[in-house]
């Protein structure tokens, strides 16, 4: 089961780490920008970049999350860097997240969940798209955007992430509105996702439907992670987007289990800030991340 | 302005219809799915469909909304015949809508704006991705997911619809929920909206900054109608998912105007129930669309 695993890999490496591969082409070093012109050379080139990340870091974190906004802006080009990068990473057996913040209804986000989780179908004879561990996903359509993925997830052993509460400031304006029973919508849209879960409760007692969480909110954190005892929290926003190891620790269960942190600038671009090689940079910061958040958070799952 | 562009046509066809191309393979004829086994070969005979179906209708409808994850379901070849989708329906003088529902926060939400609406630069060599007119977003991560998407309908002269109020009978379970003010979920979208397009309003009175309600929800359009005067709609709906003229005609002000109604599978797989040529029957239906709208909407602008 999906979240089984993942969580075992968190256990054994002792990092609750996602590396996020934002690749934006302005990332790379300049001698691997130079003589690009072409929407077919950056996703050369960007691919390039990410497996040499993905070679340094498989065996330090369980995780990575490739934003495939930094992939689409290059047109189809880009979109088949993407898809190498999904397949490579997997090849490596790190668990793979799709951030694609996929939402639409009924036989549209079957397509989705086929896209990223399944296969497509051409006569008869069954393909892979996009394929992924997850997928993140938005709830703003309700269940009918919800199930179809589920249902692939029970099918293919893979998972979703419903975004509840994210990490930007500006979230709130519509997250943290009140609802007439006085609960504000994250905490009701994170009823809807632990309800989503039930039915794929690993031996955790985590589902394969999880919540992204920002790190950057250690109330609403520490709420959600109280009225949501099967879900398993995505934390976007450690580093670059001000979260830290102190604001996300109510994320997590006193187990030291309850969710995965991602970094993205922070590992990327770490050579910009250190020099030496992107991927020396990219080791030193993901060792640094998981130092920081295991001596906050503590053994885990131990 | 994009949003009078769209207007100014529907005026001039007395038509506000919009043809999703949700082109699913399986929606082909058999002669065009023969011997089909890989998604290069699916991708270019969906491509051969649509652009067949765009020669037929340009003249008669202003506008086509085109549905990514009909595209993206075969990997990054299908995602070339989605960029050539759109960049065919733009040669014909259409209203291009991306069906993407994209959301994301800050730097991530921009380049989801440069990939539909602007350009993505290469060491400095600006480049178009996926070019549409419009294309929609989902508001649930508030203004830092959807400005970044305003400022660059503003540089480029293009628009957003936000999903306010969707077709599907679930959505209810998110949007509908009060908040402790008594406003529906709903509601309070679309003000944000409203107010997301306060700076782009244009001579017809509406900003580039448009919203999705469903044809399916006559009492909460109604409502929509009376509180967004500056927001234009993007009605789906219409067809096989249950909404009608009568249902949707709550949508428009007394001038005729304010929406555009979709109609996807009802166009494309009109040949399965009314026999002839895929084209031909989409003309026909198209056609009675038109009919059936205005006798129910009345003049248009007029």
């Amino acid at each position: 089961m999906i979240t089984d695993r993942l969580i075992e890999k968190i256990i054994d490496m002792q990092n609750p780490t996602c590396v996020g591969l934002d690749t934006l082409f302005d990332y790379l070093p300049d001698d691997m920008k130079a003589g690009v012109t072409n929407f077919d050379q950056v996703a050369e080139r960007v691919f390039e970049f990410n497996k040499k990340l993905i070679d340094t870091l498989y065996g330090i974190v369980p995780s990575v999350k490739v934003q495939i906004a930094y992939y689409e802006m290059y047109g189809a080009a880009g979109m088949k860097a993407y898809e190498e990068t999904l397949k490579y990473a997997a090849e490596k057996d790190l668990v793979v997240i799709a951030d694609a913040k996929r939402n639409d209804i009924g036989s549209t986000a079957a397509c989705y969940a086929k896209t990223f989780l399944g296969e497509t179908s051409v006569n008869g004879i069954a393909q892979k798209a996009f394929p992924a561990d997850y997928v993140t996903v938005n709830g703003y359509l309700g269940s009918d955007g919800i199930l179809p993925f589920v249902e692939e997830c029970e099918k293919a052993d893979k998972g979703i992430f419903v975004l509840v509460k994210t990490s930007n400031p500006s979230g709130a304006e519509v997250q943290n509105v009140n609802l007439e029973n006085g609960v504000p919508m994250y905490e009701y849209m994170g009823g809807l996702v632990e309800k989503w879960g039930e039915s794929t409760v690993g031996k955790y007692g985590y589902s394969a439907v999880g919540a992204v969480v920002g790190a950057t909110h250690p109330t609403e954190a520490a709420r959600l992670r109280e009225v949501l005892p099967h879900t398993f929290f995505l934390i976007p926003g450690y580093g670059a987007q001000g979260g830290n190891a102190q604001m996300l620790k109510s994320c997590f269960k006193a187990n030291g289990l309850g969710g995965v942190v991602n970094n993205s600038r922070g590992i990327l671009c770490a050579y910009k800030k250190q020099g030496g090689t992107y991927y020396d940079a990219a080791k030193a910061a993901a060792e640094a991340m998981q130092k920081d958040l295991s001596d906050v958070i503590g053994a885990m799952g131990k």
